[in-house]
């Protein structure tokens, strides 16, 4: 995240990455690839399964032009992932776009797909950096107040690297699209219903030894209905 | 949605929508998976191009158990979804889970993957019916009060369905799951911070013409900052 925008090479125009509905929506920059991954709390991995697509949900973190996924050794669907080519997606809805007419109802949305083949993270300063990567993008500032991973949870965890060359990023924004005749027919509200993610007040675990106190990275990130998530 | 849950089958432990990690989080009842899909705003498709698969952003509905998707005819990846089985992901994230250690840090979340060959849906009233179902999903209580599509819109639209048969769900909720010897030692936080989707203000089309109020569809869902999104 310390690369200018300016000096990097723009997003891979490959078949798969380029847009051939609504091509207004692309951008191609970039700032806006990281935009979109800086801003989801999940992304969507999908790897190859006896021959099929098979989609799960995955916690994630991106540096630089490096995107990093972990699991569990023991979980064969991130095994999968390093067999063939993956594609990871990070969505985000803004909103519901009502229109006049059924057709142009549609939603206002920040989206990124990312394709290429992932491999392994074996180094193990590499490793604990991904890690630290993936922790700080749920968790920003916590990394550096709790217990690193250590050499059992390393050699249980399963860490892949994909890079971030090959992607196509969308974004819709504004009111509907209808049609003149819609238009002019009048009669039907049309409009946006924006949807935002916000954090809730922390809450303590139920173990949580007495007096301890909710850490400034926690209670920065969370204003109760307010602030949005991320 | 008019079926009763108990005279539903339940779903289906094939290998790929069998949990194998963290079993203890999976949920068989088509009540769960109901929940979970009713739930989400927007699904993660995931199909296969070019050997690779390729993850897409979509809107869906769901009506007993079929899911609905729609796109159009001109988009290759929906086309490719009939080319071979297809998995459809619903995730919605309840909360970052804070642990004393990097390793337990973890997301709350509800998730639904559904594998299966979608077909396409070709008779027009079948096919009226699921853009209904679509357009209800995304905008509950539009689809009577706007003009529905016409001959030249059904064309340019591709529906497919979706048998709900095969699939997991899975549901992490509550604190984090700490090593004892971390609890002991103390010293670090450990809770969730929850997160959720929730609507703002709705926002009049900039050509909506003067005079025109927002219907009750759209304000009962709308409680600025307040009402979770769905």
């Amino acid at each position: 995240m310390t690369q200018s925008a300016d000096l990097r090479t723009p997003l891979s125009p490959t078949p798969r990455s380029t847009l051939t509905r609504s091509k207004e929506r692309a951008r191609s920059e970039r700032a806006d690839l990281d935009a979109v991954l800086d801003a989801g709390l999940v992304c969507h991995l999908g790897v190859l399964l006896g021959g099929a697509p098979v989609v799960l949900p995955s916690i994630y973190g991106r540096d630089g032009d490096t995107l990093y996924l972990h699991g569990s050794t023991g979980a064969g669907n991130l095994r999968a992932a390093l067999a063939t080519d993956i594609s990871v997606a990070v969505t985000l809805v803004d909103g519901v776009v009502y229109a006049r007419s059924a057709f142009h109802f549609s939603m206002n949305f920040r989206s990124a797909v990312v394709h290429g083949r992932a491999v392994e993270v074996t180094e193990p300063a590499d490793r604990m950096h991904a890690l630290e990567v993936i922790t700080e993008h749920a968790a920003p500032g916590a990394w550096s107040r709790v217990r690193l991973p250590n050499k059992k949870e390393l050699a249980a965890t399963l860490v892949l690297a994909l890079d971030l060359t090959e992607a196509s990023v969308k974004v819709r924004s504004g009111g509907p699209n209808d049609d003149p005749a819609d238009i002019e027919h009048g009669g039907v509200w049309a409009g946006v219903l924006p949807v935002r993610q916000v954090w809730g007040e922390p809450i303590d675990a139920a173990d949580l030894q007495p007096g301890l106190a909710v850490p400034g990275d926690v209670l920065e990130r969370a204003e109760p209905g307010l602030v949005p998530a991320r």
